[in-house]
């Protein structure tokens, strides 16, 4: 099963198009559309909402990950095994999460290239083709540099990032901190106010911000049939804090 | 085949997680990335517009239908059997409209738990996994309660719905009345006007709002070339009145 | 391998009625959903943006294109064959720049009609079916007219056209100018304003709007982490020049 995950939008031709290579190169294997609206240009915050989605991926998941503002720089593509899903990509930090959080991990700079590799679509050119040999097996020897890939961004980055990572269209403010890490009495303050915890939506007080333990794990912030981001005046990139 | 019909928007990864789940369970089976811009958390209308959209599926077809306000509390988890075509969602009437259409119907709950149920997205850890094995025909035995299920919202629902359940991004105004319940001839009032029937845009009067049988049997109403929404100043939930 | 390129966008139910159609008449062949948000009701700068993606097409494929504001009036519906790949959509020039850049071309009027047609949604009703004929080599004695196809729109259209075909949401703007069309030293003049080319975004000056090949090969006017539909107040349709 092959992922995409990228900050492209579901706008314009580029899904498709990397969709059309996967389809072509890697005929029969399941490709899954999972989140095209990633932040934007932002590696960071995007590599803890990866790593969130992730626990859920089976084990052979290959995934194509692209925020990559310096497509077509000196930033080196990898692929980031860890715990034997593939992570294809730029080597820009989105995948440290994943790697940090994994047994086993393994980071290989991609040294080969196709015929024709556009300056500004390497989603299409260059990973999804990589992606394709990896999920049907047919991998040329000269895939990876010989040498062991180190020196990525991400290193010095937190284990959990007290920061608004994505708003969805109902408002909802979905955060880089794990529910796991933090015990259920701890509020949130942001936005001037304080935030507890409630189970879900239904057990919320009305109209009040509350947080939750999401589907994949984060801690978000919700208000009962309103918008958090309205009613705290948040947006992506925010900062919030713990008690 | 297995459609896909939630009010969660493409935004965010929630249809992409189903997705996910429904090609690791049912591997194989073609699933339609159908609507997911059903009127949220309104599952009156989404069940009108939902019982004109199943009109075309196929007699093996099994869709997966979420727009669940009150997810994570008491409403029932179901499965709407209606003329072989299943429907798996939330008891809160999102399926009357399909089953009262149907000559041959049963509503059954489902008492089965995944391992791991999240408190927000039984589309993904519930409905989704049922969803998988009615398609694929392996269900356990325990599927089911054996009482029969009663009592769900929509009993009291009219056959047809006169308000504005859908507004698509060109302001054409969807409608829960089917068209052919109304003769050809009649008028609707609206936003202080009355809108006669047209077959088809290029027949319309330019710049009027007309009404229309649209292609899954409701009356839409329309401007050509305009937006009937802001010709009209109506929004989703507004009434329509006949006549 | 089947694409999908309308201008429905991916609200509401019409792509996923459209792969219904495909996926229980053409069993296995992969659909991809291309583009859904082309130039809406104007075919003729949505063809250059179609012939421009279409280069990537592989050989056998057959592509639904629907930008069809005429849809239910007198336009024929038509299959073009360009260089073996097969475009069904309606006859009103959005497949002109597909047909003129191939060496080997055919137009054909369908005169094959589904049992039920809807008078506003041919996508589902006409061009899907006869894109699943085509792309499973099942086709009906009658699906074209004996006649040979003339007088489409279209033919006086130019061969690259100066105007801007599409933004995306990054505030980018897509021209119908092949850039292999012009010299790279040629400047761009538009919004009142001179526009050089550069590589790739970080190479151009920061804040500064700038042209570069994009990845389908045509002219795209960008700004570094900017807007350039903004700094130069830019839309869909206007024109520009070169020099």
């Amino acid at each position: 099963m092959i992922f995409l995950f990228t900050d492209f939008t579901r706008d314009g031709p580029y899904v498709g198009q990397m969709q059309a290579v996967l389809a072509a190169e890697a005929p029969g294997i399941p490709v899954i559309d999972l989140m095209q609206d990633a932040p934007a240009h932002a590696p960071k915050p995007a590599a803890y909402l990866l790593a969130a989605l992730a626990t859920a991926f089976p084990e052979n998941a290959v995934c194509v990950g692209v925020v990559d503002p310096g497509v077509g720089t000196e930033r080196p593509p990898v692929v980031v095994e860890a715990d034997g899903r593939r992570f294809v990509g730029p080597g820009n930090g989105l995948f440290e999460l994943v790697a940090r959080r994994a047994a086993t991990t393994r980071t290989q700079r991609i040294q080969w290239r196709p015929d024709t590799l556009s300056a500004s679509f390497h989603g299409r050119d260059l990973f999804a083709p990589v992606a394709a040999m990896l999920a049907t097996g047919s991998v040329p020897d000269d895939l990876f540099a010989p040498d062991p890939m180190e020196g990525l961004p991400g290193a010095d980055w937190p284990d959990d990032l007290s920061e608004i990572l994505y708003a969805d269209g109902f408002g909802n403010l979905m955060t880089g901190l794990r529910a796991a890490s933090i015990a259920e009495s701890t509020p949130l303050r942001a936005g001037g106010k304080t935030i507890p915890r409630a189970r879900i939506f239904g057990e919320a007080t009305p109209d009040t911000p509350f947080w939750y333990a999401n589907s994949c794990g984060l801690i978000e912030i919700a208000v009962p049939s309103g918008s958090a981001a309205a009613a705290l005046g948040l947006v992506v990139g925010d900062t919030i804090k713990l008690g």
